[in-house]
């Protein structure tokens, strides 16, 4: 059975659905291979979205037009903003999904799309010629022929599972590994290594006592990730927080020589930020405790998701430190926690639109390509989508620069300095990231989703309406001046000091006490009529009239470092012929084809001198 | 890590499901292991409940108590009352479900039962001990202690999948298969044979040309399954009638030399009633075409089950032969329909209550006892859950004989005659269904469900009312004289003969041109205050009036087969010291263990005189 396709995505994974939706919303013809139509959108991990720099990423899917932000605020249970405290750069959206309704939601969602067709199956050999990728053939011996071929395999390839000193083959608990197509590509001359990572053991949420744990609720007025019209979260369900402790650590110790972990069974690199509970009493021997979220897996189900409390020890080591946790005295597992090992593809070995240097048309994205998280495995899923289609249709690259969003960073991280260890976004990672916030994704990025045929019409006519609005408003802010006697009662209520004489409304907006709390009602005291103006052109108007000075600077930092980043060197480019570079520069050149100098003054090895030496090659 | 439980109940489909419910409700501490709690109550084949002869066992598994009839109330999609036009005992409910949302209810049901934990792994060993069975052992090498097991491992037991030559490890598509156990249990003296089972490929249903084919509409005022109070069903979907025709038996044709039926890979005997499309077309040469239904597979995807069409050919020859049914030219299959072989156990190894004869505390439920079906597997498991849940507290057997449900003939079939292929019910198994209907099975069951704490007070009070609002009709309708005056308009307007003098109700009643349709009307030009008799209540009593005679010889005839199957035997008599049986009919009588003269009188190769010589032993 042959069928053709414009693109063939394999895996219906985090990255495999915003692949297959992004590519077939803008007119590819679509089929989705994944081993099991029932996983779609499956959570393997934490039933979350969202979070810290996370939280930016879904926005940034949504601003493009993916699906991811959508999909969380339509099966969300709790909502929180999380740092909001610090600086609107820190401010992080974060919610508790429902793991079930999630990956219904996502399924649905490929479904009413009429480009994306289905195919339930395990891919095991990708049809080469010339370098280049048509096909791909599956474990019932199915061929199937397509222009772009995306893999987003996650944790499947050659996967094996640890739990003690047991080892069992499978991608994801309850589900098989898929084999065949590592070997094929290491064949072909690509690199390949292994990670693992990790999950806690779940719970049954009837044998917890939640009253010795403290509530953690969602945000009184819960917000979303979306900028489209999805609904408001209205009934919300508490998370728990709790602790480890001392005998916690000692049961858990008792364990240690059975570990996978430490015995050296599990060779792959795991992720540091978020590592096992093992490792952390481990590797961090003097705390005394480590805190735990019980998180529910959603909104009618006893299931409960024990964040922090990742592992792969024994089983009934599992469960008698569980135990021993303040709540859990009674707790009962459904299932133990478990480490997965996995086969993973260096980056360095991609394009910027996560095509592979080695084969055309063929595209990677996802866990695959060393990360860890939906976040980061979904926006990959989008930008390999994106260009998967604009493949099929012989259109530009579409690439995100760093200056412009946290999927810019991601990718050029990866596919720049590689990673050793599960790559995971921070905010710490975007040298602007106070330009990159969750609040500007919109204003960021979604005309260019818009250009390329993927954020709809409606997204671009919302966002130019906001714009306006924002224009409109921070004019008003600009030319208000407020009079003493109109204000100082008010001023005073929120601890600002009084005015001497009549001020800008501006110099007020700028003061530090006044905050995402108060500036409406600052507003609707001193504009005539503020009800046109919503909440999030408030939220943007204020963030750019507060760090004005701050915002700008960074501008224009991050211009001067565009000028770089438009030099295009191209990835075919010969470095043999610069005699003059160093030995290390021209190899690391030559091993990772930067398509920019910025991205090659960002590889590990190359020198300023060496950039010089390119620059003056091209006359610059 | 070890725990213990009263009962443990090995796999979570519908016999699973309805066991550990059972036995939880009852009062026991269950534990249900299951492979994955995600396809906990996961429908393998079509999306539909009831149908011939298996509505009657939804419904007769509600009056008991058990959960199938609920939770098919609140996730169908369709409901038709099959046979209509014929006599009540043929009358039918059936509905078609949604796949998803059944699976999910179901999960739903059992999280929401305080005594039923959860534990995610294979069990692969039974721990037995003096020919009791104490605990299993998992997968992942876990040991859970209980008093009684119930075994319901479908069609996991060693699965193999079969698609054209290929064949695959598995359960059910995307699934693991389990092993161990049959090994185990063949080492302990069971036997066990293979059966196999085929689906038929998914579609995308918006593939379909839907005009070209006949709509089946779901019934104007659909009923249900439950007697309780589940809502009624508002929105209905269609499913779709088309045919096979010359050129798809042509296309089957060329796959013939690939199918695993028929060269013989296969070695397992499939459903006689549920056989294959090329089995049909083989079997059936003359018939120029086949009924296929089209049916929607839930209430919001566009996934279509195509039933009609299982088969195990080659994919590529489904696929093309499907393209020639009308309506389907331009279909997409998201998966190939596949044959899943698979061990199960000779039934006659088996108790009344399930229990196996071998290995005391041990159940055996479901697709394992050659039974196919979720409603056969269901009400098994319903059964063996009871019983394990009686074991537990040393209570008496619980067993319905087969003049009081469907249940009882097919539990009483399985364990006395065997089944050689795979055993599904129909109405001709049930000598006495005209009292086995549809729409008595509370009057017939509900108590019994009642008195060992299986059914609710709720649900008996209901039927308590129920049975005093049909004496009170039953005596309205007797008692009421009818004047011509009164009637003959209507009798004209409906085609029966007027009255020429007044006549009791009673006898207008029994009229065979007064049918389920009008009989309400009758009632409420004739009778005082008929708002108080619901549809159910006048159900009931018109069919106990008008087939009155028959059902009174039925229930005589019932009655002596009763006294017999009233006689015990005792699986334990010693047939040896009966010297004048024949030598067959010993054999069989060891082998089978009757526990009644009734039961041993069903027994192939047990003659009359056999029985006799029984019964002169027993001093009868
Ligand atoms: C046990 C576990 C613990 C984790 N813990 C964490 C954590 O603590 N923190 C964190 O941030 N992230 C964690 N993750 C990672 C997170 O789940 C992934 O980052 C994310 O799901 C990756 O998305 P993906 O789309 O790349 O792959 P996945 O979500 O893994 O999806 C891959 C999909 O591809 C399909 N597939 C694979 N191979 C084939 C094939 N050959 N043919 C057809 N279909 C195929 C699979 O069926 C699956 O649907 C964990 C994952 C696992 C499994
Ligand atoms: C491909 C296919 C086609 C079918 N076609 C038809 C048909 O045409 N007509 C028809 O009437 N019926 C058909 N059936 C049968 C119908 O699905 C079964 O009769 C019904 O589901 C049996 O219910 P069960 O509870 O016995 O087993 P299942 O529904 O098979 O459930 C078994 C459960 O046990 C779990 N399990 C198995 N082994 C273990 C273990 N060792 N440890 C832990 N858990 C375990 C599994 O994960 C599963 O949850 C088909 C089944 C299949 C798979």
């Amino acid at each position: 059975m042959t069928s053709s396709y414009d693109v063939i995505v394999v895996g219906g994974g985090h990255a495999g659905c915003e692949a297959a939706y992004a590519a077939a919303t803008m007119g590819s013809q679509v089929l989705l291979i994944t081993m099991n139509m029932q996983t779609i959108a499956q959570m393997s991990c934490n039933p979350a979205m969202g979070g810290v720099a996370k939280g930016q990423i879904v926005r940034e899917i949504d601003a493009l037009g993916g699906m991811s932000g959508i999909i969380s605020d339509k099966t969300m249970i709790q909502f929180r903003m999380l740092n909001r405290s610090k600086g609107p750069a820190m401010w992080s959206p974060r919610c508790q999904s429902d793991r079930h309704a999630f990956a219904w939601e996502w399924r649905k969602t490929l479904e009413n799309n009429n480009n994306v067709s289905f195919w339930q199956d395990s891919v095991n050999e990708l049809l080469v010629k010339d370098n280049a990728v048509y096909g791909v053939k599956t474990m019932m011996g199915i061929v199937f022929h397509a222009k772009s071929v995306v893999l987003t395999n996650g944790t499947f390839l050659n996967g094996r599972m640890f739990i003690g000193e047991k080892t069992f083959g499978g991608g994801r608990t309850g589900e098989a590994a898929a084999s065949g197509l590592t070997e094929q590509l290491v064949e072909l001359g690509f690199e390949s290594g292994r990670m693992k990572t990790g999950t806690p053991p779940r719970i049954d949420g009837r044998s917890l006592n939640y009253e010795a744990m403290e509530e953690q609720l969602g945000d009184t007025k819960p917000g979303k990730f979306s900028y489209s019209d999805t609904p408001a979260l209205i009934e919300q369900k508490s998370c728990w927080i709790t602790y480890t402790n001392q005998a916690v650590h000692d049961e858990l110790k008792t364990g240690f020589e059975k570990s996978p972990m430490f015995t050296g069974r599990i060779k792959g690199l795991g992720p540091r930020y978020c590592p096992s509970v093992e490792d952390k009493i481990n590797r961090f021997a003097d705390k005394d405790r480590h805190q735990i979220f019980v998180e529910p897996e959603g909104k009618d189900t006893v299931e409960i998701y024990v964040n922090g409390f990742s592992t792969s020890l024994p089983e009934d080591v599992q469960l008698r430190a569980l135990q021993k946790i303040t709540g859990f005295e009674r707790a009962k597992m459904f299932r133990p926690g478990y480490a997965v090992e996995y086969d993973y593809f260096p980056p360095t070995q991609l394009k910027h639109t996560l095509e592979t240097h080695l084969i055309a048309n063929l595209f990677f994205a996802g866990q695959i390509n060393g990360t860890t998280g939906y976040e980061e495995a979904a926006c990959q899923g989008l930008i390999a989508g994106i260009n998967a289609h604009h493949t099929v249709c012989e259109k530009d690259p579409f690439t995100i620069k760093r200056s412009e969003g946290y999927i810019g960073v991601l990718i050029d991280d990866l596919i720049t300095k590689g990673t050793e260890e599960p790559y995971r976004m921070f905010t710490s990672r975007a040298e602007y990231r106070t330009l990159l916030r969750q609040d500007n994704a919109d204003i960021r990025l979604t005309e260019k989703g818009y250009k390329i045929g993927l954020a709809s019409q409606q997204r671009y006519d919302a966002l130019v309406e906001k714009q306006q609005k924002i224009a409109e408003l921070t004019d008003a802010i600009q030319s208000k001046r407020v009079k003493p006697e109109g204000i100082n009662d008010w001023l005073t209520t929120q601890n600002s000091s009084p005015l001497r004489e009549t001020a800008t409304l501006r110099t007020l907006v700028k003061r530090p006490e006044i905050t995402a709390e108060n500036v409406s009602e600052l507003l609707a005291i001193t504009l005539p009529d503020t009800t046109k103006f919503n909440e999030e052109v408030v939220e943007q108007t204020v963030i750019e009239i507060k760090y004005e000075d701050y915002l700008l600077r960074e501008k224009q930092n991050a211009d001067k470092l565009d000028r770089w980043e438009n030099l295009s060197i191209g990835t075919e480019f010969d470095y043999d012929k610069l005699k003059a570079l160093s030995f290390e520069g021209r190899d690391k050149l030559k091993r990772t084809r930067p398509s920019t100098i910025g991205q090659a003054s960002r590889i590990s090895g190359v020198s300023p001198s060496d950039i010089s030496i390119l620059l003056v090659y091209m006359g610059r």
